[in-house]
């Protein structure tokens, strides 16, 4: 098979498990965005991010240009300009609408975007039922789902961000009732020196850049339980992390510096001391046992090296990610590695614009473990390589230590 | 009296003029939302220009806070936030939010700012009903229109840009039956040399810039009958004008290339050589006959000096401003003067926070004369100093000349 | 005649006396040079400054390009690129190097520099020696002598913002004997209204932008006798003034804050509250009777508005100029004026490239009068209009209050 | 030993050997300062280089700080304010002057620093005759003369880059005759999977970021026998390769698009068609079968791409690097790998500020390895590791490639 995605649809081969799963995974974007305006989901608070309209348009985008465009026998697009609006980064495509403008996107409305998604269902939908058995389509299927589960994530990150920067600091949703937890103690689990097989394999779904399975070798390290806590990281805060080279990557001083950073993004403290986050539930006491998160690679190397520790590299992480007593290792906090984001030996990206999905990010970013709070169910995986600038900071990211 | 406003509102003691007034204003305002969606409202196209429920508090939040908060019995504010929300440039009312970042208020909510304007009116009238008498309040509150009807045109040009920004060209409402034209034919009216008086007098409303009216000595000179139109303006661009630093001047030269400029924002050329227009009722083919518009300071002097002529002072545009054969003064488009935007002789800005209206803006702008189509009926008279940057182009903005 | 000068050299008719001024004025550039070594005249500091060896190369190249090119029979470059290299701003005379790389050429070293100087020096001594009585001829060369002159100031403001970078804080040469002073009270001088009369007239030389003659409207005034010292400034400093905004334009407000500035460049305070500052001499101790020097229009702006006075037209401060107890009127410290720089009505700039001098910089600029200490001697007059951006510092600029 | 130098001078013992070595580096770099005059040495032409004078003195700053200031008995500083004016990075060390401010020291001069440079080197003379024994020192001072050497290879760098921005292309000195060879034919060197170790082992020097020496699994992969040349390359830029994104990083792209590139740095193809690069003789017509020089990482990755083939690991290159068949590891040109900066396992920098020399600039930079024409003899060796950001075009780096 010469696409990028690995699926052999044994389990599935019916047309019914095929539409409803379909179905579900479209509709959770759906309820993602009903706690939001109109306004709200047309708004864009900074380059990195997108509107959550634009997140629901893009999404759909990609089932009519990568699937319905070359399966529906007489195709003809929603809209003439849509594949220009609503194409994020393949070149392959053509042209592409500025990044950085797409919060002016006040037409299409967002009702408009809903018939948009209506009709691209509909079809979708009628594709399935009439080609459930062809397995390539089923596999374009399936990573159409994929990406939009990346894009429900995001939502949850972009949302955050703009809310964040309204000094009326709204709420997206009420708060759950809050179970306060002390932390565990943090263990290191150790692992022996040898050579270990990282990457995907099987017949379950997985991105192109999990491949191929490869074997590395490894030398004897430890890897901390749980993930750093609040408390734990703001001791670092408060030993003057922040004002101390000694700690940073040069590069990452340079940043602190530039940007006068003192603590982590979305916390804050009150003149008495007491630290408050802010949350999808407006500003809150900060619990010191949950997660610390938000936090780029350059803080989490400088927490590690405060705490004369190590980030761990991804073959560490993953050869430990199956070893009992290791805690909150999905769906707590995505975890940085100190790997820079590359092809493992022998990866080649898809044929045509679809081999833009991964490949050409290969630079200056670092790979992330595991997976969020804010990462769909069954959008986890021990082989998973999430990947981000060394800056970034709105994701939900924390850190996982190793020496 | 020590306000920056010279109203004495003879002609409007009573009540009932005053509310019908207020009113009449106020209700303008939502008229010119009502072609758009809250998504329209929201959004900013850049720092230069607002979004349309920011003007729609803005100007309600300037009633709240120079009259409610001051004459108001037992004046609450409508919501603790809006002091710093709302506030354009004051430093004298304390914060304010960044101006960049306005387009990122997608809360409070437009309806929310519905209901923000109903309950300022509603105390407003009261306050007319109780204390119409009060000249310096009826002062204050012509103010208060006058500030509402420059937001006004300032919704125009805003939303003109959003849209123009959008690869979809949506339109702002339908257009009007097309007159086509011919331009009047250019002619020249000529004044002697002397002292003149400008600025205004009288106790119909004015701006503090306008005052004191003082004596100027001009030089004989000439102004032109009319604008200049598209058709002459397009003549220069095809005789290489935007390729030739000979008619620039240096700094304008430096900005022509820095952002590769090679005719007026909102035109375009087809391939086959046809120009058309972005307006508010989307792409339209360019009438030769209308002024040309959407012209920046430099623009505006380049064309001068590629005609043999010069921008008029502003000194020369008003005591020329009442002269029988001058065509298209008021109502077409504001008309750049080569006049540095200052104070005049023994201007005093207001005290308090309202003495920053003006005075402040008095440096690095140059002062625009007459009005344009997007001016509310009644705002425009010829001791009126607009004044812009001289790289301004979003603004209706199109030239007379002068010898 | 149709130069941008209105020279009439009766009084040099004989080529001796042109020679002779010819070499003086040469001379005085090498002797500011002399302090130097051959890397201070190659550095630039700032994309606004130049390099002491381009001002000697570029001053030099006026004379070659614009007279030899013209005058000479069979003129040939003296070097084929340095048309190019050293031409400042010309449009007219074809490609320019760019400024802020001025600093990087090495080459030509500063010797060949001086082989260029000599030889051009060479060859107009010769062509003077033969068309002496050629008015026209000596028109222009009286045009590069004052062209000169103007750099030789600049020498002044650029080598000492050099020195001023560099952490040894060099002197330019030793300091005179100091003697101490106390300021003269500060006076008002009143002028009443009336037509006045400015812009050059005569046969002596001028700048075109001195010209025409023309009259103004001035209404009543007073001016301060001398300039605001460095005591009076720094009680501005002291009392806040760079902490408040009330005193100052907007504007002048962000680019306060953006260049988060606290004080005057050039001056320091020390931790125990004495004041110094940078001199060509190197630190010194801030002498509070002297003029204060080195502000931007907006320090000087801000200071007059705190002291509850103005800054004056150019037309006040020319017409009061010849006024007994006027005192620094020359030779002390430019005086910034609200006057915006423009075109005098009926201002024609010269034909050809001559015709960049002035003209193409009236926009966004403001004009000071008088001289400084810096300004080579002969070089001032009552109608000269020197002219920076508000946001310059690093000239010799100063303050005189209007009211 | 503490430190993070590995050299147990077993074959130095003797004091004359460490002294004539000493005297040999220092004396190379004012070899290569010789064709150069004071202003050459003195500017600076980008951020990313130094003046050579700024080289000279850092480099003996090196040895003041780092040795003379630890091991001279009654240590006193040449000049106060040295340790700040040339420490390029040591936050440990304190203050530092910022670095794209080099080009302003035009004090000390040229002169001075040379004296800098004796007063130093006798001092150093003085210490090794009587402490030659002392292991620590002997490392201390080995560090410090393969520091001098790394700073050789920049004086190259930045001198070419200098030169390069003055339009006279100046040269460095004159060319050698020239041999015109043919290149050899591409060869592809097959090695086959499995465990290797990379890094420094022995007692001869190194730096610390090539320890310890550590295991890597490598799969079957074969190299390229020699580098790409510039008429390979250039097969690649005439085939469009720098106008289309399919062959290019994402950011790569986006590097190509923001600065306009075209081909490699220095080179030009005049209107006939000729290629022509600029070199330390000036401008040379481009030999077609010499390596491509100049090259950033994205350049690199680019043309891989294009050639259907990818860049080697650093574990690849390393354990290739003594296989017969492979020519130009050394002395032609730097070779990117795909490998991201990072630590060996078990990594630990040096405590202290020498610590500071490689740890901090751990990420974002991509690993070079060999040598290049520009590396002084004796400075290469098969474990070393050059770094670099993916941008960097001013180094003597090539391609070699994997597949």
């Amino acid at each position: 098979m010469h696409m990028n995605v690995k699926i052999e649809p044994v389990n599935r081969t019916d047309r019914d498990n095929l539409q409803s799963r379909f179905s579900a995974v479209r509709e959770y974007t759906l309820d993602l965005a009903k706690p939001l305006s109109e306004e709200d989901c047309c708004a864009q608070s900074m380059p990195d991010a997108s509107p959550i309209k634009w997140h629901m348009a893009h999404t759909t985008w990609f089932f009519e240009t990568f699937i319905l465009e070359r399966f529906e026998p007489d195709f003809s697009p929603f809209h003439p300009q849509f594949r220009m609006l609503f194409n994020s980064y393949y070149n392959g495509v053509g042209d592409k609408h500025a990044r950085p403008q797409r919060g002016l996107l006040t037409r299409p409305s967002f009702a408009e975007v809903m018939v948009y998604r209506s009709d691209i269902d509909m079809r979708m939908l009628k594709l399935i039922s009439k080609h459930a058995a062809d397995t390539e389509l089923a596999s374009l299927i399936e990573l159409g789902l994929q990406h939009e589960q990346q894009h429900q994530e995001l939502m949850f990150t972009d949302v955050k961000h703009l809310l964040s920067m309204n000094p009326l600091k709204p709420t997206y949703k009420e708060p759950p009732l809050h179970q306060c937890a002390q932390a565990e103690p943090m263990d290191w689990i150790a692992i022996d020196a040898g050579i270990v097989e990282i990457g995907h394999t099987g017949s379950s779904f997985c991105f192109d850049n999990e491949t191929p399975r490869h074997r590395q070798f490894v030398e004897k390290f430890s890897l901390s339980s749980r993930l750093v806590t609040n408390g734990e990281y703001l001791a670092f805060v408060e030993a003057d992390g922040y004002r101390n080279p000694a700690f940073w990557l040069s590069e990452g001083w340079d940043w602190v510096q530039a940007n006068q950073l003192k603590q982590p993004l979305y916390l804050q403290q009150s003149s008495d001391g007491r630290w408050q986050e802010f949350t999808l539930n407006g500003m809150q006491n900060l619990d010191m046992h949950q997660a610390a998160i938000h936090l780029s690679y350059f803080e989490a190397d400088a927490y590690a090296r405060w705490a004369g520790a190590r980030l761990p590299t991804e073959a560490e992480w993953e050869c430990a990610a199956g070893l009992s007593g290791m805690a909150q290792l999905f769906g707590t906090a995505w975890q940085w590695t100190s790997s820079s984001y590359g092809p493992y030996p022998g990866y080649a990206p898809a044929k045509g614009a679809l081999g833009e999905y991964n490949g050409k990010f290969m630079v200056n970013q670092y790979v992330l473990r595991g997976s969020s709070s804010a990462t769909p169910t069954g959008h986890s995986r021990a082989t998973y390589r999430n990947f981000f600038p060394a800056t970034a900071r709105w994701q939900f990211s924390g850190i996982r230590l190793a020496k």
